[in-house]
């Protein structure tokens, strides 16, 4: 048997007061023939990433409709999960060879873990590439409705490795991508599904943070709280561009002298190129006291997140590549209009004008800053915009909502 | 029973080649009358740090001379070593309170640790301040001669802490510190040494590097090995004076524009100070891409350390504060002068003008720098002196002497 994953009860009615009394009760409505339904999410890891923290959220939802939803994670070693790692680099556009060996080990691991595979499901649900091979070697055993769930960008695929994993990917009765934009080319699968990602508003990184706690929380970094704070939560990498975001801190600081910026993320110990960026986003910030560079390393976990976003002026996210973007959708959901890039889902969240501004460049960018921090009014009331432009898109319940969409479909219930 | 730590065994022939055969003859003739004596060193970790790295080789080294050597660690909770934590800060000058509760928690695992204590032993050496307090509850059983080996400068003790921890290493026959200028006030033992700690010049950290593998290793890190380099290994903290290193790499700039500075450092995952250290070194260098900082999360290790070491052409070791300095140890074993500041055990190393150069400041410090660079000649003919010095004074033979002559002292041979 594959590995199982615990998760903690979650009671929909808990999130009654966020979403409403009318959500609740559609979702019991069309969860009312799916009762005793089972579900089975397969993917790589029970830990870590995006992937794992929406499953944290979803099973549980799904038990508490009536649902059977179980979560099982494949077993894997370190050469295969090489190959699943250059993989994903691939299937998002990389350059880089995927040899007979490579193939070989990932047909490998999916055979084994398809082996291993036991019950008979209604849906099972494989998350991302790693497992994707798994219904291939199960010849359609144990599951009725076989769902891809693709939490990547393949619109732009290195060739050899789309049409190695489209192979086996287009045998799935259907599919699911985050975007419409970032479907594969040739795919060809009855049911396509668009579901973006949500936020869970009650885990500890959403849940709300009072204003002076928050406070609090930033000065304990050396931010004084009473002066204006520009924020961006992301990684340090070159996509993020938080060389760019200093640039445009540079610029607002010429009108608004005493304005703080802090770049805040998230560093992984066997990252060094991650390691690489960061020294070199502290050295283009140079030795200027108010901009501050700060990750987990230095004691900044979700709650600290939490507290940099509900304190900021004005969040930025500068992407120039993004996938999602869940961090914007948590920026949002505290009540704060985004000052984003053009790009991944940022246009979905940030609606120009309303819930923030859409830049492609710099000047942009601090101009639009500068904007929110000369009108606080407005900001606050773009803000307001912000938190509703999630209540009614991008929390857990619409992902649920999806969901039981698509497997009424596949069920023709 | 205490915990056992099992060591890799080492023969002292293999050192012959380095050491010559005399010192090796003179390590016999001493030993020869403590053959089978029992021999207990007890500390607070087998593995990290600079006391189980020196047991490692002197444990080994004391078998193969015929002595019932071993080695026991202690057990203890994250409270104990808290508390540790703390003294060791204390016992070194760092204005903190001791209370009552520190203490109690102290007295308690020492008492725990000395019950568990089985065995009788010739010699039972208690590293370090963390066990100190064994042989007050051992009440002198399990061992005949009780030494204590102090691996720190207590001389500016915080009188709070050295009151206590004094009343328990007084009663020891023996003490060892590594310099005569570490011992703190008022202490009164029957034998008191004086041992400075030493490399083993086999560990892969000194084992000898090829140049041009060497070269390989620095260039893998954006290093042109063509050009001058100027290297600093060490933690980045205040006390090293990484930011004054960068000053005076840039005065040699002045004057070599095509020189380099490596900045090179070990980081800890909980050490948060660490990591706002190392962004304000960054910072501080500024966007001059001459300079490096790097550190082990970026792939430098042991070995890739000392490929720095043997490239550069010039060591720093710029401390305000400095223990004995076992990195300035390590750079003159690999025919390397170093300009190091005149504080702790440097000016044991560096001798003035032929192992390299002692400064006060960064002009003083560039300028030796400087005419390191611009006397290759001499450079190299000081290299091969600082190799000698420490080959007659800082290796894990004389480490091991020093002990045979202690343990003499005691037992009346």
């Amino acid at each position: 048997m594959l590995e199982n994953v615990e998760v903690q009860p979650k009671r929909l009615d808990d999130y009654q007061p966020i979403v409403g009394a009318e959500m609740i009760y559609e979702l019991q409505q069309l969860a009312n023939d799916l009762k005793g339904a089972r579900v089975l999410n397969i993917n790589a890891t029970s830990f870590g990433g995006g992937v794992a923290e929406i499953l944290t959220t979803l099973v549980p939802l799904m038990r508490d409709l009536g649902i059977q939803a179980e979560w099982q994670v494949i077993h894997g070693s370190d050469e295969f999960f090489n190959v699943t790692k250059a993989s994903h680099n691939g299937l998002q556009g990389m350059d880089i060879p995927l040899t007979d060996d490579m193939k070989n080990i990932w047909l490998h691991y999916n055979q084994l873990n398809a082996e291993k595979l036991e019950g008979e499901y209604d849906f099972i649900i494989v998350h991302d590439p790693q497992p994707a091979g798994m219904l291939h070697f199960c010849n359609r055993k144990h599951g009725k409705h076989w769902i891809w769930r693709c939490h990547i960008d393949t619109s732009n695929a290195n060739p050899a490795f789309w049409g190695f994993y489209s192979q086996y990917i287009n045998s799935y009765e259907a599919a699911v991508f985050t975007m419409k934009q970032y479907v594969g080319p040739g795919v060809n699968f009855e049911h396509l599904a668009i579901i973006p990602p949500t936020i869970d508003p009650l885990s500890p990184k959403n849940a709300p943070i009072p204003l002076e706690r928050a406070r609090e929380g930033v000065a304990g970094f050396g931010i004084d709280p009473s002066r204006p704070l520009i924020t961006q939560v992301s990684r340090f990498d070159p996509w993020k561009d938080p060389l760019g975001v200093i640039d445009a801190y540079r610029l607002v600081k010429k009108e608004i002298p005493n304005v703080q910026l802090a770049l805040v993320g998230s560093m992984a110990s066997d990252d060094p190129e991650g390691w690489y960026f960061l020294d070199k986003t502290s050295r283009h910030a140079g030795e200027d006291s108010d901009i501050f560079i700060l990750h987990n390393f230095q004691g900044v976990g979700a709650y600290e997140v939490g507290c940099f976003q509900t304190t900021s002026d004005s969040v930025v996210q500068k992407s120039t590549r993004e996938g999602f973007g869940l961090v914007v959708t948590e920026a949002l959901w505290k009540g704060k209009p985004v000052v984003g890039g053009n790009v991944g889902g940022i246009p979905l969240q940030v609606i120009n004008g309303e819930t923030g501004y859409l830049v492609d460049s710099i000047e942009d960018c601090a101009d639009k800053v500068l904007y929110l921090l000369q009108h606080p009014d407005e900001s606050r009331k773009m803000g307001k915009a912000s938190q509703d432009h999630v209540r009614h898109h991008f929390l857990s319940m619409h992902h649920l909502k999806n969901y039981l969409h698509l497997f009424r479909s596949l069920a023709i219930v």
